[in-house]
């Protein structure tokens, strides 16, 4: 069964790569908006994993109303929920039998709900799985020190290809450099270099 | 990393237990309240999938309140949500990293919430794993059917030894044979006859 997982290079989404390997053809799924070549970072990560990867395009304007959205808010969640939700919706149009993500038990941002799930199966004819939403941020970390060589720091300067790159760039060019510290806490992000 | 699942021998906890093997020492654990032999066929099962086997010995007083409350209900759900959560508590005292069980997305019980998971963790130190709560109905049909010789048929006839066989023995003493049929409906059970 082929199963296209949205896959960033940090150490969620790696995990969810490896939970599904004995049981999926896995390929990896970088989506981004065209804005930076942030998604060489999750191409490189999923070489050293050695999975095949691709990308997909987003929808500029979906970005633009993310950052205008947490802009208004003074918080990224809000945004940063429709962009998945949306990057959720693109990579479930590809040819595959299953989707998946790496949202765990205690992510509060992104969600996908149970009745949000079965919609995305129901409209477009597959599965989505979350591998990771059973475990607990204790357990994750654990697995992910057991399994994979990563590199930890302040969310600017860790090399990743989430969302979260393109979008500082956009909100800054809609709202001000400065509307970017004010949405976006200071957090730490985890690139993953390769498996144990 | 010592893992201990909750096993019946069906279908979602033989699956739980292959999600899991890659990344946990896994041993599977039947929780029985000793009224019955039920118990054999789980460790017949486990000992066709290769897993270490073990007993924990449930407290048959809450086998009494839940068929109570099973009987005053009409329906067995809460009942047996008691029984899950006794189990649960029980098996997270045997001395391991992380317990698990195969309840699954689309499971109406039992349930575990993630307030309960968390409370459950720190309570016990340990990490509790729901491996299949991030799929769905489909996606672990197809995973069952690719990974597993299966039996199935009503839940009279297969052999399994999840608690409902010693809850509905249970019920017939207390409440008499007819409560059995008015708080049961029949459904389908399915029994893991070793790997594919």
């Amino acid at each position: 069964m082929e199963l296209a997982l949205l896959y960033s290079g940090g150490k969620d989404s790696s995990l969810a790569a490896l939970l599904l390997d004995e049981f999926y053809d896995v390929r990896l799924v970088t989506a981004h908006f065209g804005i930076s070549d942030d998604w060489h970072h999750a191409r490189d990560a999923a070489a050293e994993l050695g999975f095949p990867f691709e990308t997909v395009s987003l929808d500029r304007r979906v970005a633009e109303e993310a950052v205008d959205r947490m802009h208004e808010d003074g918080f990224p969640r809000n945004g940063i929920q429709q962009v998945h939700d949306h990057a959720l919706e693109t990579v479930a149009d590809l040819a595959v039998d299953a989707i998946a993500d790496g949202s765990r038990r205690d992510d509060r941002v992104p969600t996908v709900s149970r009745a949000a799930a079965q919609s995305l199966e129901d409209r477009h004819g597959i599965d989505y799985i979350a591998p990771l939403s059973g475990f607990g941020r204790h357990a994750v970390d654990d697995l992910v020190a057991a399994n994979f060589e990563v590199e930890t720091g302040p969310s600017e300067t860790v090399p990743k290809a989430d969302y979260e790159g393109e979008l500082r760039a956009v909100l800054a060019d809609r709202h001000g450099e400065d509307a970017v510290g004010d949405v976006f806490p200071e957090h730490e992000q985890t690139y993953v270099h390769g498996r144990r």
